[in-house]
């Protein structure tokens, strides 16, 4: 844990990201198209699981979109978010920081619900905030997730302008709606297309212009808007988040992808997502915009398991939606930005927290050095030139570190069964006492993931020394850690 | 199961696939770069995985050559092979006809072993013999594993030459070496590097010139053999069946690849195998053969997953090498053909038994139809002209069916411990009834597998019609089949 989350450089006052030295910024360029401040675009998708695109190993899902776009740039396979739920995840990508310092994260209550008072912190920065800064313009579409009131709105957060839904798409659900149980009722209301049943409202700036939303056709018009938005912003570096509400629970998509997948509702889901992707990089395209944007796809958390044929998988990794085994919070992950990156499949360790120092190093934005991230600039990755300093990542359960990996190693201290998870499945969930209730591990339970990613085999007795370094690594991250106030509670 | 396992066709005596119609083949081109019978290689692996390459979303094994062939060509995700074991599996490739049509399978031994008398019977066709009735040039590289002894050899089956091992790698193992379990002791063998524990011979034609094999540069003497083959038969058409002994256990890898990958020793092998790969793409290219040869790579059977982390995965699918859950049966699988084939994802089914039929239908070789065939012409599909008559495949272990699938629905009849699998796992093989013992199933476990591909969602209750419909089929396969003599069992 060096770097930018080092207490040392908190002394400094502010920093820039040198940009002079570097060949892929040119001095002279003027205008978006040639511009030395590329715009960012990152689609976010929900709840998708590691393995639900075709180039992650999906036999049914048909991704071409995804597919061209990660063997053109580069495909990641070790990239992980802040958290294995959604409000932290999100607090997480947007601040660069561990949702814990911000106070996004919590033991009692997993996320924000529609009755929470609470919402990410005024004084945090966001991505958009400090990009704008730098005279970028920002605009956020889709779920947001991180308060819904003032002033924790996108645009209280540095967004010029936002179009979306604020929590997910199952709250607010109308009482009497549906029957039987809570999943198979779900699943049923999905495939009914009775979109009435959730009274989750739809969201232009700060203002409801829609409620209940249709969420038939939001996938389509968070598309339409995002399309919108690169033509309209094209004449100043651009930041674009794109947070589709969907893979999660309960499923909808246009008519046009009705039964297009042999994969089922799922399948035609994703099969939109993807269809979106494709729309994004051709306008990219079109505009002449698309050798000076980066673009990143990737999703907020693991599948959830436990709405069986509605939810997705995590291919050959271990565990889902909640939990920290891989499965919960290793995303598929793509970047494209054609000329820049060196193609390629990149099997280093990164997390959407490296996003704002690596948006901010590419740019030659200032970023405020007055508290600790924990994001890394992994634009040398990017660029094929060098490394990311990133050594380890912490995988947090609510307020509490459950596992750490540190290279190739992990170190599970406690595990849990997954989020929402109540019975156990034969496959996907064996009854051991490993998933069955939480479990303090000690020795903690030691996978190796390069060699054994879908970690069945513990090594913890062949490697003590192992589980020494990273129990150090643990304690001075812990030890670095200071109370604010829980923002999920309120 | 219409066309060519029909029996009516049976009446017909030799008939030939059409040629003139097809706009692909040109009857005025001459010399095998532009020959109107292309060059056929199958590159088959041994227990390969389908989650183990970087296209089928493998996270750390690095396969970038079968990765570009795959985006180059075709990556067909619900490709079969006969059998989920070693013997059988191939008796089916070669014959384009199901094992117990041979006597290739057997309840009481699965595979042949080096005390066998039996092997593939003489009068049983292969691609090689058919081919080379029609001008063909032919070579088998690898491992044979259809009979060590007279008439039962690659040079008696049709193949002009053969460089390989003539059964498994683990078999033929030396007394006394290795210590502990059967499993730890094949894990630390492999690990020391030790191939004099197993007395495994190399043959040059049906002559010894090894033993016991070297392993640790098996895969690198038989990409040698092939690049020399392709450059010495390249004035004919050419027919190379390409059948590492690798990835099955014990594992080794030349120096140069020893420590390569992230992902273990598992990992270096097969990158050696993908380099392989690369070698003989880049001979066809250099020799001015790529655009006039269809490269198939696939696998005999899943992986074998009691050998921890010297198995591979079979990703999402469930269960391994052995059984009959997709896992045992379904291979990673590409085509390439530059030019020809219609780049993309193919989610049709097909099998190993189709490639004689569509190898024929391709160069215009007549195919004897003096017996069953349950193999079909893909060759619709690798052109993008139409689509296979393929409407069902069998999940045959040992004699019997244990699961059929139609369409997308599979049913289990039988359900059976996987190969060699003594003890429960908790993650791979979960200690249910299901998987312990062999379990008749009335009604049968019925799994829709393109929404479902990891057979979790039992959805008998719901399809009775398609239960009647798939029994029925099975009925009718059943009653086609003739007694034939044991092979394994002599």
């Amino acid at each position: 844990m060096k770097a930018l989350n080092a207490k040392s450089i908190a002394l400094a006052g502010v920093f820039t990201f040198g940009l002079a030295s570097h060949q892929y910024l040119s001095a002279s360029d003027s205008g978006n198209e040639n511009s030395s401040k590329p715009n960012f675009i990152v689609i976010f998708a929900d709840d998708l699981g590691y393995g639900d695109l075709g180039i992650f190993g999906h036999p049914t899902i048909k991704t071409p979109n995804l597919d061209k776009m990660a063997m053109e740039g580069q495909k990641w396979t070790s990239f992980y978010v802040a958290a294995p739920v959604c409000t932290p995840s999100r607090a997480g990508l947007l601040t660069g920081r561990l949702p814990i310092r911000s106070g996004m994260c919590s033991d009692k209550r997993r996320v924000l619900f529609p009755d929470s008072n609470g919402g990410l912190p005024q004084n945090e920065n966001t991505i958009a905030r400090v990009l704008k800064e730098n005279g970028y313009k920002t605009a956020a579409i889709g779920k947001w997730h991180l308060g819904h009131k003032s002033p924790f709105l996108p645009t209280d957060h540095g967004f010029d302008s936002y179009f979306g839904i604020p929590y997910s798409n199952d709250m607010d659900r109308i009482a009497g709606s549906g029957t039987g149980d809570y999943i198979t009722s779900q699943i049923m209301l999905a495939e009914e297309e009775n979109f009435h049943a959730y009274n989750v409202p739809v969201l232009r700036d700060d203002r409801i212009v829609e409620r209940p939303a249709d969420q038939r056709t939001i996938t389509k018009r968070y598309t339409e808007e995002a399309v919108a938005k690169i033509k309209s912003l094209k004449d100043d570096p651009f930041f674009i988040y794109l947070a589709h509400s969907l893979p999660h629970i309960p499923l909808f998509r246009s008519e046009e992808f009705k039964e297009k997948s042999v994969a089922g509702i799922y399948g035609d889901v994703i099969e939109e997502i993807d269809w979106s992707v494709g729309e994004v990089l051709k306008t990219l395209k079109e505009e002449g915009l698309d050798k000076n944007t980066l673009v990143v796809f990737t999703s907020d958390n693991g599948p959830w398991h436990i709405f069986r044929t509605h939810g997705g998988t995590a291919g050959l990794l271990r565990g889902a939606k909640g939990g920290t085994f891989e499965g919960g919070m290793r995303e598929p992950t793509v970047f494209r930005w054609p000329g820049k990156l060196k193609q390629g499949v990149v099997m280093d360790m990164a997390t959407t927290m490296d996003l704002l120092p690596t948006f901010c190093k590419l740019s030659g934005t200032e970023l405020p050095d007055d508290r600790v991230y924990d994001g890394y600039d992994i634009s040398p990755l990017l660029l094929g030139t060098g490394k990311s300093e990133r050594e380890v990542v912490f995988y947090y359960r609510g307020e509490q570190v459950y596992a750490v990996r540190k290279g190739a190693y992990k170190a599970h201290f406690i595990t849990q069964n997954e989020y929402g998870s109540q019975t156990a499945h034969p496959i996907t969930n064996p009854p051991t006492n490993i998933l069955n209730s939480p479990t303090v591990h000690e020795p903690p339970l030691l996978y190796n993931v390069n060699i054994d990613p879908s970690e069945k085999f513990n090594i913890a007795e062949e490697h003590p020394e192992v589980i020494v370094g990273i129990k150090r690594v643990l304690k001075e991250h812990l030890a670095g850690l200071e109370q604010v106030e829980n923002q999920l509670e309120k």
